[in-house]
């Protein structure tokens, strides 16, 4: 199976990826879109993609394309985050001058910065990809964040492991595919819907679930294109492809439009 | 006044609390969380400060500051958000090799910069600052994309004007002061409230606002520091400091813990 992610080899999308599916040939893509679009074009058969981190929060852009692409969930992962400051071998702690990595890493790693006298921080565009470049220059002067993957990927050298400030660090992955298909254990339903811009409207699409014992795990909004301040809703609920699930999507069609499934999957622990 | 905005002179914010809070003295802080800290060192009194944008949706991080600071939101305001093509004075479009702003200011002039052949594309940490950087070095193959204040703060030249996509392309600003004020005709309130991790939980919270016929405008939510898949509720509804608000934030805190109103404000046109 080919899986294309966002981002660079050694990222955590390809770690995530890795262990979703093993022996996947992965794909590499620089921007979201572009993800989305080897699939199209025949070049990846699935999408590895981060839409949550527990401290970051929602990848609303990454709703979005898959909101657009009509591609289906059938698993999801949750990975524990850990960064590690990576330099070139024979570069030691002492003789970095500069650390690069994408800005959502150098914030999660604010303390150990701050704690490295006369480093200077630069936002780069990817985590995986500042080790390449690290790498590729031979930069003697320079570290980069990221995950232990890139630094195999790359052969590069981890001065210093775990230097994220908060340990309970997680991303939640969607695997993506081109159609839905039944799988066992399915016990978590993901939907987007639109609601008109009335009083009352959202509590109204949550009592479908509310009313059947449903639990709402996330819900989440995105702005709609083209029409300023009104909402795309997304919800993941904790029920497979049962009759109250099904009860409770039919309800909510009376009151939202449309209500697209977006994939019935098995929850991740 | 001294306000205190995230970015350079002539960035958004810039022009947004020009608008606001007409001749007020301008703290530009180069990151968020120095704007916050700006104010809590008497260094700006007040603060003006991005929080959703219509295209590419809430600013997550900004929200967060803001429940963390205790701040209060005083007024709102929504600027078009119009780009345009800027370059040191003599460049011609023709000269352009690169064109460099923030990556949301690129994304979201995509289709024009498409269509202009040859032009490589590079992501810049603020889009007034990439103007600044323009000028200062008097780069003359090199535009920016910003706004019209930032070519007049940097005295630059517009090559040409509205460059973005999508002319339904709105921010919505914030005032926030350290202390909440009686406003005059005051009809919105913002809210923050954390729900236990129970079945219905949001529903119920939810209900407090529909049984009395509030409106809500606008509902997020954002994860907890160091409890992963916890969320903090970002609400706005239609109702000033009258007795069904009173009311319906009382009965919320029987369902939530804590409840913090974050303002109590006029909303914007």
């Amino acid at each position: 199976m080919r899986i294309a992610i966002q981002g660079e080899l050694g990222s955590f999308s390809h770690v995530a990826a890795g262990q979703m599916v093993p022996k996947a040939k992965i794909v590499p893509c620089p921007v979201a879109r572009e993800v989305f679009a080897s699939v199209r074009a025949g070049r990846a058969d699935a999408i590895v993609l981060p839409v949550e981190n527990s401290l970051a929060g929602t990848v609303g852009e990454h709703l979005d394309l898959l909101f657009a692409s009509g591609m289906q969930i059938t698993a999801e992962h949750r990975l524990r985050i850990e960064h590690n400051l990576i330099a070139a071998p024979g570069t030691r702690l002492k003789d970095v001058k500069r650390v690069i990595s994408h800005p959502v890493a150098l914030d999660q790693c604010r303390e150990f910065l701050a704690d490295q006298a006369g480093i200077r921080i630069e936002p780069f565009y990817d985590t995986a990809g500042s080790v390449k470049h690290v790498m590729a220059r031979l930069l003697t002067d320079t570290a980069a964040i990221a995950s232990v993957k890139a630094a195999e990927e790359y052969e590069a050298h981890i001065l210093k492991r775990g230097i994220e400030d908060d340990k309970q660090n997680f991303t939640r992955f969607l695997l993506l595919e081109k159609k839905s298909r039944p799988i066992r254990g399915s016990n978590k339903t993901s939907v987007a819907f639109a609601l008109k811009n009335a009083p009352g409207a959202l509590f109204k699409a949550l009592s479908v679930f509310a009313l059947r014992d449903i639990d709402l795990s996330k819900i989440e909004s995105r702005p709609m294109r083209g029409r300023p301040w009104e909402y795309v809703f997304f919800a993941d609920f904790l029920r497979g492809n049962d009759e109250a699930s099904q009860n409770a999507l039919a309800h909510l069609r009376e009151i939202a439009d449309p209500v697209v499934v977006m994939g019935v999957y098995k929850a991740a622990k």
